[in-house]
């Protein structure tokens, strides 16, 4: 009869907007508990990034144990679905191997993480897969500008692409709050609704959590002349 | 001449949904660290109940150095202004006088958080805080759920209160994930869009992060037979 092995449930988890010190207790605790953990990376120039590795390092999780994957960046997303599946059943044969596993998120793995497709692809397997919370990144950029992103009866629409001036300036006048991301994808609109908004505030986040690399402003003229890089976020409410 | 006080600039920290083990690295170790930490309470049937002072205790910070306010739960939000006026004095006396404090509020500070006024009461002082973001409710939610809030170019609505069936089933048919709060405001309508939202999926929380009281079901049957207490939360998706 075969030896009975002790079974771990992989755990996702979410690891904040980029400060280390965003990380939560049970996730530190976790990264430093499980065996092997994955991590996600991208390639540009030649060169390997991940902010989730660079976070991994800076609260001090044994590099030995991380598995770094690369999704390819492409429009196109059967190519990243095809890597979030082999890296499913890696962790399955982890699993039924009992050795213990956690893949991580950057943000929240709920929130706009595509890394969730691995806990997807998991649950199709029947195994069942823990989620650890994290501080997404329009959270932080609320509390880097110090504002209330929402309070009493306000409503929050969050739109991460494919809106016009028009709608958010409906959205902005009906009373809501409104959360932009990846700007880059919609630069002239962004453009525009600064423009035409004049009884509204901007709150421009770039790189919110990363040291040294962290700008917020909530100056129009100053928003329209920057570039909309990757981690770029606006926050719009009425004034 | 007088002595140079040094100063502290106040912090305003944000402990998350309930778990104490999602508190924050950067949480924790001000909580630590400050001499003096401001923490809201309510009072009801004579009893003096927070959430928050449960979490600091659970944390480890010492009593000694926490001050319980309590915040009158009315309709009429003039006697808790009143409240918040009193503790941003007495937080603006501390920082005059070189005492290190802090204030701390459930979930993130800035969303949907009402302790945040008495950070905007320092800042008409010209007293700057800082803010130290925590994991908002619903996010502790999807996590337990293990679902997708949003996802790619999904679209998130969230209404704290005042909704309609017939809006929520809108705003579901159109694509977006709907988050609704304070159901307890709103038992009537949330009843009648479980009812009439036949093609969408609905997750309902209770005490999410409070050990032995957190319910989660997705089954339509359950969440029409709950009572719908102060801690819950319904996450509504297209299915």
């Amino acid at each position: 009869m075969p030896e009975k092995v002790e079974k771990y449930l992989p755990v996702c988890v979410s690891l904040g907007p980029g400060d280390p010190e965003l990380v939560t207790l049970k996730a530190l605790r976790t990264l430093q508990k499980v065996e092997i953990i994955y991590c996600p990376a991208t390639q540009s120039d030649g060169k390997t990034l991940s902010r989730a590795k660079d976070i991994l390092d800076e609260i001090g999780i044994d590099t030995q144990k991380i598995r770094i994957f690369l999704v390819p960046m492409s429009k196109d997303r059967t190519l990243a679905e095809k890597v979030y599946s082999d890296i499913a059943s890696e962790i399955a044969e982890c699993y039924q191997t009992g050795r213990s596993v956690a893949f991580v998120a950057e943000g929240d793995s709920g929130f706009y993480s595509s890394v969730h497709y691995i806990s997807d692809k998991l649950e199709e397997m029947d195994i069942a897969v823990q989620h650890i919370a994290g501080v997404p990144a329009f959270i932080a950029c609320g509390a880097l500008a110090g504002i209330h992103v929402v309070k009493q009866d306000e409503r929050l629409s969050v739109f991460p692409s494919g809106t016009s001036a028009e709608e958010i300036m409906m959205e902005v006048e009906a009373g809501k709050s409104v959360v932009l991301m990846k700007l880059s994808q919609q630069k002239d609109t962004i453009k525009k609704a600064v423009e035409i908004l004049s009884e509204a505030q901007f709150h421009y986040f770039e790189n919110v959590g990363i040291a040294q690399k962290e700008f917020y402003t909530n100056n129009r003229n100053e928003i329209i002349q920057r570039l909309f890089p990757y981690f770029s976020l606006l926050i719009v409410k009425k004034d």
